[in-house]
């Protein structure tokens, strides 16, 4: 096959188009990925990471090495216009924080692009093609006649003249006040040049226009998207922009919140304050649309002195606490309209995700959340129909799933504006509601996808896992390995490999009629499982479906070996995977464990809402997605959950590796 | 000043040697490391460390880097001869976890190396030398005239054909039984081939002898030190040696307990398994002197069929349960003996540290350790009587608190053989106590060092903080920064920077005199430090001292501004250090964060003793060892300890960088 022939483009290595090339490269599919950037993210830009975000992460193990990396806060405090400038109305937890295990992180870009490029790059995916440009795009118009790439991507190799510059914008201010541009400090792990920046003599198609083949193409190309503009799709919203001032800096000053998360509303303007990495701090304000004495053209990115004009208006925001600084690592204006795409997807052929498809104000921090959200939804979609995993039609979700979370977004941004706005006075019970909405935004736990082929109708009389809502990412519980006794979080054993997960909650195994009906639950699971063995797995340890099961018993109370083998699968060279079998409570005389531990935590069928006399399942998708909950006699049902998704597995496009 | 002339020469660059060089480099000291071997650890080795060398890597930010490729594992379970083959006697909590914040982790010894070089390189250390051979060493005699580098050492740079290799020893086991050679999982990160393997190219000395001209040497060089027996030290201890068996596998087996920490008593000889990484199990079995059948030859390292002999006993032992493999990472047959060197330095110029002054079983699991912790003990001491930071006398506290630790590591070591007998019978009692013994040895609970110039006389009245015992580690406290309400552990604020911690536990600053005391506290501390200005810091961050307030009060209580500057210091391009005010409480409003928080975890006054009425200081020293504790009122018994610590700063040859 030539090599302008390929399954999967992807426009675009911003973070959203990075995640997807990092999922697709875990699950084997064929994809090159491009930017018409001559480097990765090296300072500023998004730089705030929500729980759920790190709950990602943490699926493909990249969470511990970016988060040991970022600044971590415990609490949002907001600032309102007080007697004698701004004073602090109240103090609480920072958003999402109670809603998951993880922490919210903040940093710079940079360190998430290289985290989900040393991440692809273990998994065997393509080095990102930098300073290649999207130009067109063409699809074969008889689908049902298509060849076997019907997409037909049109790419501008740029020569290192054509290249646009990462603006760098950093700067010392000095003693008089005047600005000197200076070094960033744009260091992140993942160091190896190859990543970071582009290597035009390795590009012999420099200056070259290329037409890549392609199956499908996701369009991760930003605000402006060259290719959202190509297909015509219409971004709904906001009739006018707002424009905005952002700056890293050091921060020199009196105000006791320096390191908190803060929202300051004053007569002069608003300011989002976010902690970070390095003794950072990032502010954002927003700016008069025309400034009153210079016009908008001195608060431009194309005049270095700028952010002179901007920190004045921060200044004035503080009092009466003063703030300045030496050290600035990054700035820069936009403008921004809060607005999301009519379409997310052509003809399920080519998708778009991010801020290709929905934009809107830096207010509540979930920008690229959403947008690696985004991506982390579609990749394994994706590899399921390459591989012939999963039937083409739940290409059609994509749409239907993030369009919705992308409009929630835009409304919930709305609101915040409106609910910050000074001039109608600051209504406290509002500003709670809104952050409350924003803080189960950041979680996901306020996300639910409609019920479709990948996601089982509930009956409101379904009440076999009553806390488990079809849809939502699954909630966390504790549990302990039965061949450890580890603690482990229920949400660390969904890790992204594109396997299904069912959890089997089996009850009480003490009960003997219990562990027959479990057993026999094995039974009917394994005859499942062989009913599908043309779906191949990537890897041996990855099947399509992963049976974990939870005891609601002490770990001393029972062993595997009265368990179906279903519950311990055993590899002819690896031996028994000893990560399948769980309880609710530790071993009688094992409790002297870490004292975190020792608080009487609900087990697993207490967080999920499950009898512990009856058991019951809970159906994961491997994007951690609940998909479909019964009873433990009910496989026959999970069985016509499977064949309205599961595909013939014709098209095995597995690269190996 | 010519190459051959350097600060310190470290010899050996196993885990010691590697701490050392990444505390010196972190220090700024001009060093040298070099090793024989022609790559770091690639698999196999030592694989088990314990929570205290944990905390010390915390406070080079290296921990969870390493802890998350690590195997983690929450108990120990002993089983002994029972009625038919081996029955469990025992599951308890794994040693040392609950006595430290962190876990203790397992894998092959490679990733720690790697780590280890990845912390040096980043703060500017060298590279290791690779296949550079210890020859000899001579000292100038007359050390009061002495020359600036009185040491000489002569290296022997190998040419290739030289280089011992490094025994990988990977197999797959086949179908009949017999065994292929394989590759092994070398994979650790910092996979940058410099730091992994001798590159001969580069090394223009090749095949020639190098005279290294040195202030200071620290022999690491391993059991068989050339160093030490050069010195003429004598290993005191046990008569003969043990023979050990060990192999890193991944099993396929029945036996319940084979991800546990196990130790294994039968009447065909005892096992202790160890889980790992990646699925993969360490077996250590102490082999008969004399193999009755064969003779000893065939379970040596010459014969590629000895696991096959090695693992005819262990699945003996393992009886009534079956265990076999077919993958082999590692594998080696040692003899050691119970031993420890009479001498730990050689005028206070040569220093011996790890393997090459102490011997032992691999019972207790602490080599390693033990090994890094000498090496921590020394660098920051060394370093600070290079830069006259502190007298030259604090030298001779290495042998004075490491020598005792040894011993006790030896009689323990000897104690594990002995009530691990199964000839005498297993006394439960008696296991148990060795066992407690040896869990305070992991977590360093158990250790105490002597007082000394650097370690202040502690009176059985002194109750200023009466959980607090000079000599030892600090333990940990949780408290909340009142900067960004983080939750933050006290011993996480123990970074070895090279600075003293002075810990000022305030008491209630609600009440008035109570607050002008500490700010009285300040005043004279703000004076102690300025009496210091020619004992510079490497960086302006780390400082000769640090202070470090805790209030216990709630966050809500008390603000930065009332209190001494001295409690807050400025920096005039960086602003405040926001991480110098604690309190024991979240503010009120605040209570939402992670449920694990809001237990009525005690404060920090209630875990060292201190009096909330009245409050008390803790010196710590830079390594995290507690110096001299008194009251807020103290500060001129303070100024008098510090007078006999610090030196003149005269010798300033801290390396810019």
């Amino acid at each position: 096959m030539a090599d302008n022939h390929t399954d999967v483009v992807v426009v675009g290595a911003g973070p959203a188009g990075l995640m997807v090339s990092l999922y697709l490269s875990e699950l084997g599919v064929k994809h090159r990925i491009i930017d018409q950037l001559g480097t990765r993210a090296l300072n500023g830009r998004a730089d705030g990471f929500q729980v759920r975000t790190v709950e990602i992460w943490d699926s493909f193990d990249i969470a511990t090495r970016i988060q040991s990396h970022g600044s971590h806060f415990g609490e949002w405090a907001l600032w309102t216009p007080g007697e004698e400038g701004i004073a602090r109305t109240s103090r609480e937890a920072v958003f999402g924080e109670d809603s998951s295990r993880l922490s919210t992180a903040t940093f710079h870009q940079g360190y998430i692009e290289a985290a989900l490029i040393e991440g692809a790059q273990k998994r065997g995916g393509p080095l990102v093609e930098r300073g290649v440009k999207f130009a067109s795009v063409t699809i074969d118009p008889d689908t049902s006649n298509s060849s076997a790439y019907p997409i037909h991507l049109s790419v501008q190799h740029l020569r290192e003249d054509e290249l646009e510059k990462w603006g760098v914008n950093a700067h010392r201010k000095l003693e008089d006040g005047s600005l000197e541009p200076a070094d960033a400090d744009i260091e992140a792990f993942g160091t190896d040049p190859e990543n970071i920046r582009w290597n035009g003599n390795q590009n012999t198609k420099q200056g070259t226009i290329e037409t890549i083949h392609a199956k499908y193409v996701i369009g991760a190309d930003g605000g402006h998207s060259a290719i959202r503009r190509q297909l015509g799709f219409k971004m709904d919203g906001a009739n006018s922009d707002s424009v905005w001032g952002v700056i890293d800096i050091i921060p020199i000053t009196d105000f006791p919140d320096i390191r908190r998360l803060c929202t300051i509303l004053s007569k002069h303007g608003n300011i989002l304050v976010i902690p970070r990495e390095k003794g950072l701090i990032r502010i954002y304000v927003q700016l008069p649309d025309e400034n009153p004495t210079t016009g908008p053209s001195s608060i431009s990115l194309n005049n270095p002195n700028a952010p002179i004009e901007i920190f004045k208006t921060i200044q004035q925001i503080f009092r009466p606490y003063v703030i300045d600084y030496k050290v600035c690592d990054w700035w820069t204006v936009y403008k921004v309209g809060q607005r999301v795409s009519d379409h997310f997807s052509f003809n399920n052929q080519v998708f778009l995700i991010g801020d290709a498809v929905h934009t809107h104000t830096p207010k509540g921090g979930q920008g690229s959340n959403v947008s690696q959200q985004d991506a982390y939804n579609l990749a394994w979609k994706l590899a399921g129909v390459l591989h012939g995993q999963i039937k083409p039609s739940a290409l059609s979700t994509f749409e239907s799933e993030r369009l919705p979370i992308a409009r929630d977004l835009i409304t919930l941004d709305t609101n915040l504006s409106r609910v910050l706005s000074t001039r109608s006075g600051v209504d406290m019970k509002d500003v709670k509601d809104v952050y409350a909405r924003l803080k189960f935004f950041g979680s996901n736990v306020a996300f639910q996808y409609a019920p479709s082929s990948i996601v089982a109708t509930q009956s409101n009389n379904d009440q076999v896992a009553s806390k488990v809502i079809h849809g939502t990412r699954l909630s966390n519980a504790y549990v302990y390995n039965l061949s450890s006794s580890n603690r482990i979080a229920s949400q660390a054993l969904l890790k992204s490999t594109g396997s299904w997960y069912l959890f089997v909650l089996a009850g009480n195994l003490l009960h003997q009629p219990q562990l027959s009906l479990v057993n026999h639950t094995g039974t009917q699971l394994e005859s499942l499982s062989k009913k599908y063995p043309h779906i191949s797995a990537r890897r041996p340890q990855d099947p399509f479906l992963r049976v974990l099961l939870f005891a609601a018993n002490k770990l001393s109370d029972f062993v595997a070996k009265d368990l179906h083998s279903a519950f311990f699968p055993n590899h002819s060279n690896h031996g028994r995977d000893y990560d399948t079998i769980f309880g609710d409570q530790q071993a009688d005389g094992s409790d002297a464990l870490k004292p975190e531990y020792s608080r009487n935590l609900d087990g697993v069928h207490q967080v999920y809402g499950v009898d512990k006399e009856k058991g019951g399942m809970i159906l994961v998708r491997p994007d951690q997605i609940v998909a479909w909950t019964g009873r433990l006699s009910d496989t026959d049902n999970l069985e016509r959950f499977f064949a309205g998704v599961l595909g013939s597995g014709t098209d095995k496009s597995i690269v190996s590796t």
